[in-house]
């Protein structure tokens, strides 16, 4: 059997935090596979970390373990937990980091880690992510069973969703995240192609499913005067010049608005929380 | 046996991108180890990603899988292909990226990546690495042979090789990669010292093997007026003081411009593509 | 047995340097897991060096190998060494990046590496990692013993540790690493809560232990004048207001000035060097 330890942390890589929590693991795990998602989320950025692990998380074999450390309250009365969900289990602090998985997912079983047996001896207040969580993990990964760690969490924390809203006069979303090209990704989706025309699947149950036929629906940014009409939703970046934007599925599913070779965030002026329509041409 | 699959992207390591690469390999190849190259490829840079990958795939068992993903034309019609090489089987786009390991070893097999069993079942249009080349990838790791992809490729797309000019009047080649330090790589070598001088092996085929008597030549760079002339070719970095510049044989057999614990291309205001001439002292 | 091989080099991770280290050591050890602790060290910074693995390898199997390549002087006559300690075999070259190592565990064994058995056959003046310590490291992870690689090593080179002077007026030391999140990590520790005070543990060997009360203390930055007064050691980040500034016991042990949510390191203007002292409230 392979065990397999997935990573996620807001640590960054050019200290020693990553490689502690990596020996830690390989101490009480030697035979796991460590595989990092990232350690470039934005200081104490829960949202962005929910959102990389909704991505990611559903491409790991369904025993996996994912150990993340984004934890602005550590130290403080926050719990820490360990989750289980249909693509393994997930462990971190108890602050919302995991809302968009288990929108996704529902978990069956979260328990407190509360059981000094799998700490490490010696706990710093500042280091959860090596002395708590990491050893957590690599015990889960070697085999202790949830119920061993602590009593049952029925009350985990939850980010608030992202907005979601689809009426006659269209659909209403925001940009959830922005990635490394400058790809605004969405909060419309999951989209599936159907023929001419796209099935709208909420992705986090907050809007009823629905047909959006691409021919005459048109992309909006309500927010930005100049470059408000992003025109209709595309199969692919090349299907508009390079450097010109377009709206388009991306790999996850969402609606995003991207550029053909060019970061549509850059050219746009995007952010996280800005306001994306879908609409009837000639206005909703 | 132990399975290797090397990773070169340009996803960065910000999201989930490479998180669900290495989860899909790890669903289906659960014992390779994945190694990270680089996923730091400027976004699109498939001169750099030739480059770094023909630095770095000599130094790798020969029964390893090396996957690259730099795919400025992901979702339009561009091929995918499977390429065997002397250091492994190479899988990623057909766009140039393999041309410089192409150029250092000739590959016996190019196939093209079209059975539909070893994709992902449903495959998005802006995100073949996670749908089609790991999935490839990982196949190939656990042993499908080549020929069960698709057909023989025989036009693979290609680069056109960096310049690299020997004459009677000298050498001339240009800057081909600029590493983090400021060190400068340029087309000029393979070089080997011999004795007082240096044998000239080139690189990418276009230039005749000669001697160079390092006591006799000097390195300039005609487009750069001020510091036109870096002088002889040293050793190594030391023999000139910190900060200043000087030429050198790099760590692939390349003439670099560097400098002693400091950065040439900062200093020379040196960019890619940039034209370096050895010549004979006191004029060609 | 499973056989970890560490990587702590400055070289980044946009090229392809790593990449050939790493298969190089899976051609040399194909069963070893490779680790990252850091490829982001500062070009040349040894300080940083020495601190990352100072703090990281505590956390490692003891039969580890490390390998470190930091190595401003490759090419010059510098030695290249390989050092038992408590925490696996560390291996780099010979210019003080083991110093913090040594001075919390020392070495019972030091080698020079120079048997030509256990290096690549062609070997480059300015890339030593890929050439001599990659094949180094995973030859000790292997089984080959140090004795094999070269003659025993008395007098490596060692860095001055950092500054760290205890009196009755106070405690006197400075800072020694800034990490991502703007924590400024000083030289006074390793502190241990013990009741109401601190007991210090001198972490490099310069000063006496001794009680601390808290309740009795304040911290100061006595070169920073507008802000000199960082007021009593807490426990954890969140006893004061978001974006307020605090001194606590970092996750080291040592005593670090911090801010809740932010960066005391952009606040303060901190620097490494910087000088901080734990003095009696009211003056020492």
């Amino acid at each position: 059997m392979v065990l397999i330890i997935s990573l996620t942390t807001d640590f960054g890589l050019q200290g020693g935090y990553v490689g502690s929590m990596k020996g830690v693991i390989a101490g009480i795990a030697p035979h796991a596979t460590q595989i990092d998602i990232t350690h470039a989320i934005e200081p104490q950025d829960l949202r962005a970390a929910a959102y990389v692990l909704w991505t990611a998380l559903p491409y790991f074999p369904e025993d996996s373990v994912h150990l993340v450390v984004v934890d602005p309250g550590v130290g403080m009365p926050r719990r820490a937990i360990a989750s289980r969900t249909p693509w393994g289990v997930v462990v971190g602090p108890d602050n919302g980091v995991f809302s968009y998985v288990w929108a996704a997912a529902t978990s069956d079983l979260i328990v407190a880690l509360e059981n000094p047996r799998y700490c490490r001896v010696t706990m710093s207040s500042t280091f959860h992510g090596r002395d708590l969580f990491a050893p957590a993990a690599a015990h889960i990964a070697m085999g202790v069973p949830l119920e061993a760690f602590g009593p049952r969490v029925t009350n985990p924390v939850k980010l608030h969703l992202p907005d979601l809203v689809a009426s006659d006069a269209g659909i209403r979303g925001e940009i959830i995240y922005i990635d490394r090209f400058g790809n605004a990704i969405t909060s419309i989706g999951r989209l599936v192609w159907e023929g001419l025309g796209l099935h709208l699947d909420p992705a986090f149950g907050t809007a009823e499913a629905r047909m959006i036929n691409t021919a005459r629906v048109s992309v909006r940014l309500p927010g930005h005067a100049s470059h408000s009409d992003i025109g209709r939703i595309q199969h692919t970046y090349g299907e508009v010049a390079p450097g010109e934007v377009l709206a388009l599925v991306g790999s996850e599913g969402m609606l995003e608005i991207a550029a053909n070779q060019g970061s549509a965030a850059c050219i746009l002026e995007l952010r996280v929380g800005d306001v994306v329509e879908i609409v009837g041409e000639g206005g909703a």
